[in-house]
């Protein structure tokens, strides 16, 4: 056997693991009752150690020089590559520091969850405190593998090359604009119209069959995934079954609905990757900006658009046998486009979106360089909502302690959703610019059009480029804010 | 560390990808979309390779040499015993061998459901002969591990300890019995009035809740388990996670409420298992004979019984908001102990389903020795039921495809059913002969002397000593037909 299909091979293998702990991940949040929770995180963190311990092999290195003198084609090529980048950020950190980090990010995800309810975030600090800097020891580690910046070590595992010195200039750009233009967004919507209000009660039942019915529409396949119930919406699961979560109030079907839609933009990147490749390192998806850019270009470019609010207006109104104005496109894109200065960044418009990020981002670097402690975070998110977005959250539940990132682990992710946000801009002004029939085809439920221009320059690329080169290639351009300014303006302005 | 304390460490990861497992197979069963299947087959075979490897690390014989010289108390010594055991299986296959079986299980079971729904046995015979094949490979490497003959090595897998001989007088004994009992069982049933037919439709969701209902009465802890379903009911997870599953039909819910009521039965034996030992092999449950007598003796012994009827109809008749005497406790009981010659085992009554389960004994005991081609199973099975029952299926899908055992791997299973039923006869006539208490309680609903008496001579017993030495702590003598045969005279013939 070649040493690349040795690598192969193994790397195979490596790739089940994941897919096991994908659903098993997704067990965690959708089926397991209460009881399994510390089984369960053993269960996470052996798979985990196994798994760091099959990158980590010292076979590979040898199996990766042998290789890179083989006749391999460009996938081939790319796979070797990426099987080197997922080697190199495994091998940065001994094993003990893997299962130690697992250990600690279960254990504070679960009290996360008390001192959110209790809405005490002094309840959580010591241990969060803890698994900073477990993640310290982990960035410092990588960042002399990699010979980067701690910072940008992390940010590479989410988003492979993203640097903080290239995102500070994108931010600092939206920072300095965004403020500005929410005041004049507010002051437009201020002339307009007040939504006709979405009176509920909305059946579950049928906010699922809803949900239900437009994923099929958007090409969610669903022999090869499921939609079920978290109280955290999430993507998960693996290419082959894609497991997307929402959750239901019955006096609001709307935020349910678009939170289904977005996750299904996920899942299409998922299942869209390229045939073949699924269970090598090069057919993952690129990265978390990537990833995020699916997303909202399905929710927040496609979906609370005109083209798609006036294809789903009837079957809405259908879904839970309503009628009248209430129920038309036109009032929808109201309740789709509302601009708010809220404290929850879940709940939170793409205008003023981007300033929850933007806070959060500066806070990670500042509590990784040690410049603010961990007990004082709470005053320091306040301070920053304040000054972003002129309002205080009255307490740490509507505060710090709101996302799961955090207290699960997750640092340097949270700048991939505003830079997945730009990205869907530029990619689907591209895509139309490309095609011109993509959006009134969505006028008519037709997503094939998109879908197949996406699957062709996204989805069906895998991780055989960079990401810069992704959205170059299909886009004409490295990524910049001009597109999302661009339709901002044109949305909330015009 | 000392070595016993090593071990138990080793041995806790290797709990830990069992446990993965369970959920994955469970998962597979009740959740997974179609398009799942090969790559969970692939995450399946992984982990049980990867356990494989735990469970065959060379280190482990010398540090169970240098255990063995520890000051351990009565359970770690077991728990030593029990993990040379589990060693021992394991080392006796070379890696390559598990996988693939594993390999050949799922792609064999994939077929067989293609194979029964179109009522073909000729689909899947060739994976089945090679299935068959890898199973002998198995038999042949345990025997020569274990010293004994290669069925017993496949029985061992299930039931530690079960041997053939042991098995066959017991079984001969039945098999001269039952015929001429069964004549008579059903001739006294020809003289008793017809049962009043039960008439559907019942809602689904009122099946779920009565059996949620029945199951918290019994004491199924719901912040350790779920209720699901699944084509084929079981019970999987593991013991701080037990998931068991039934399916509904609307034309008829007594045989899912005895489906759910039996693997209850199996929960309660996984939630009841030594508190603190788990995840070690002497926590788990000593095999499938014990494990079957638990379903057994709460489906069969107590549920099909007047005490429990009584408490029961009331509530059954509730929870489908009838009544009259077709929901009242004599009525119930007659459709509980009706006695039929059918072709179906898990459809088959107490009395008929041991002959049942020897004649598969016989076939695969045939298979395993090469005595009987899988090509002409078919042919001895019909020729099997003509004998035992005097009844001919009128296809395969009613005859030698009905189980799953055989196309996902299971030789060795079936004794394991009937063995159950007769230590369920002979465990709950020790426990009302211990405690007169016992029958009374149920009738009011309340199963804890049941259940406390359960849990100190079973449950709580983990694997600390054998089937044999807990059957004859518990009952005054090892295992014999006696019991059962009481048992049936009692409630047939009387």
């Amino acid at each position: 056997m070649s040493a690349y299909r040795e690598l192969e091979s193994r790397f195979r293998r490596i790739s089940a693991l994941s897919g096991a702990l994908g659903i098993l991940e997704w067990d965690n949040s959708t089926m397991m009752p209460p009881g399994g929770a510390e089984a369960r995180a053993e269960q996470l963190a052996t798979l985990g150690v196994l798994r760091h311990e099959l990158l980590t092999a010292p076979q590979l290195d040898e199996l990766s020089l042998r290789a890179e003198n083989e006749n391999l084609d460009d996938w081939q090529r790319a796979n070797l590559r990426e099987m080197r980048r997922a080697r190199l950020h495994a091998s940065a950190l001994p094993a003990d520091l893997v299962e130690r980090r697992s250990m600690a990010a279960s254990a504070c995800e679960m009290l996360w969850r008390e001192a959110k309810a209790k809405r005490d975030f002094r309840l959580l600090a010591p241990k969060l405190a803890e698994l900073l800097s477990l993640t310290r020891e982990a960035a410092a580690a990588k960042a002399s593998a990699f010979n980067c910046a701690p910072y940008d070590a992390l940010l590479d595992e989410y988003e492979p090359g993203a640097r903080e010195a290239e995102i500070t200039p994108i931010f600092d750009d939206l920072a300095a604009f965004l403020p500005g233009f929410i005041a004049e967004a507010l002051e437009h919507q201020g002339r307009m119209p007040e939504p006709l209000p979405l009176e509920g009660p909305f059946a579950v039942e049928q906010q699922r069959a809803l949900g239900l019915d437009l994923m099929t529409a958007l090409g969610f396949a669903f022999d090869r995934g499921r939609l079920d119930v978290s109280l955290h919406p999430f993507t998960g699961g693996g290419p082959d079954d894609v497991r997307i979560t929402t959750r239901y109030e019955t006096t609001d079907f709307f935020r349910s609905l678009m939170g289904v839609l977005h996750e299904t933009g996920h899942a299409l990147y998922e299942l869209g990757l390229p045939e073949g490749w699924t269970r090598q390192p090069v057919g993952q998806s690129r990265g978390m900006v990537l990833h995020e850019s699916q997303s909202l270009l399905i929710e927040m470019q496609v979906c609370r658009g005109d083209a798609f609010l006036g294809f789903a207006a009837p079957r809405i109104a259908s879904a839970f046998g309503r009628s009248g104005p209430a129920y038309e496109a036109a009032n929808l894109a109201r309740h789709s486009r509302r601009v708010a200065r809220g404290f929850i960044r879940v709940d939170a418009d793409e205008a003023t979106y981007p300033l929850h990020v933007i806070l959060r981002f500066r806070l990670e670097r500042a509590m990784l360089a040690g410049d603010l402690k961990v007990d004082d975070l709470p005053a320091a998110w306040n301070e920053g909502m304040r000054e972003f977005l002129g309002v205080t959250p009255p307490d740490d539940a509507l505060g710090c302690l709101q996302d799961i990132h955090w207290p699960s682990g997750g640092f340097g992710y949270f700048p991939t959703y505003t830079l997945g946000a730009l990205t869907a801009a530029q990619l689907y002004a591209a895509a139309r610019k490309a095609d011109a029939a993509i959006e009134p085809a969505i006028a008519k439920g037709d997503f094939a059009p998109l879908l197949g221009w996406l699957r062709k320059h996204v989805h069906g690329q895998g991780s055989r480029l960079s990401t810069t080169e992704i959205v170059t290639a299909a886009t004409g351009a490295p990524l910049s804010t001009a597109a999302f300014k661009t339709h901002l303006k044109s949305r909330y302005l015009d």
